[in-house]
């Protein structure tokens, strides 16, 4: 199989009251802050359209994450079997990439406030798309 | 601000008739076909809960597009006004991430049969995940 790899450069990073990611939220409707990114100026041009009230997904870079898990216990409880990490929202897996489904509420320049996302301070920013429909 | 990169690996690659990204459509709704993604044998693992049925997020890894592009006309139609490449799904973007909600129709060892992926042959796959939740 080709092993190419890629690299991939944050364009912008969380700024949240959230820090440790012990105490984050598992899940968005779990309760998560509200938080700002803030986008690289290079890439500002990028946000024109970006508006209060768009439903977007956030792609996050994690971290911190483990890229040499394939197993996971569902929510960290040791007590319930593993699962492959494909079938679970887990940050632990080959390519630590979060999605995050949130309601743009303020636009400052090139900083956009966000309701309810759940990634703690200082996590990189890859990407920023419109909601994805729903399966055909 | 931080510029610190990151390096993404495939776990797999996409097995499609879609062989010319031109002619692919451009959003699912608008008629992809059946496809396959067959994964590394060294994720296999990882793959031990997914099912035939499950609602899945494809995360790809849009390798022919343009990462220089903060603007664009939608649907490259050259009569619209351009927009912030982060409020389109254009593949052109800094990070060219693609995310793709698909059923599971098949799984046999380390490929997984989907319906409707848009998305060429040979496409690398990044990660799979469980379907987004709605917002909160």
């Amino acid at each position: 199989m080709d092993t190419t790899s890629y690299t991939v450069t944050p364009i912008g990073f969380v700024e949240s009251p959230l820090t440790d990611p012990a105490a984050a939220p598992k899940q968005a409707f779990e309760g998560a802050p509200t938080a700002w990114i803030r986008f690289d100026p290079t890439v500002a041009d990028g946000l024109a359209d970006t508006q209060v009230g768009d439903q977007i997904v956030v792609v996050t870079w994690l971290d911190r994450a483990r890229r040499d898990v394939l197993r996971v216990h569902p929510r960290d409880d040791l007590t319930a079997a593993q699962r492959g990490v494909f079938s679970t929202r887990s940050a632990d897996r080959p390519n630590p990439i979060g999605l995050h489904v949130v309601e743009v509420t303020g636009v400052d320049g090139a900083r956009l406030q966000v309701d309810n996302l759940e990634a703690v301070d200082g996590t990189p920013v890859l990407d920023v798309k419109p909601q994805l429909p729903p399966p055909a």
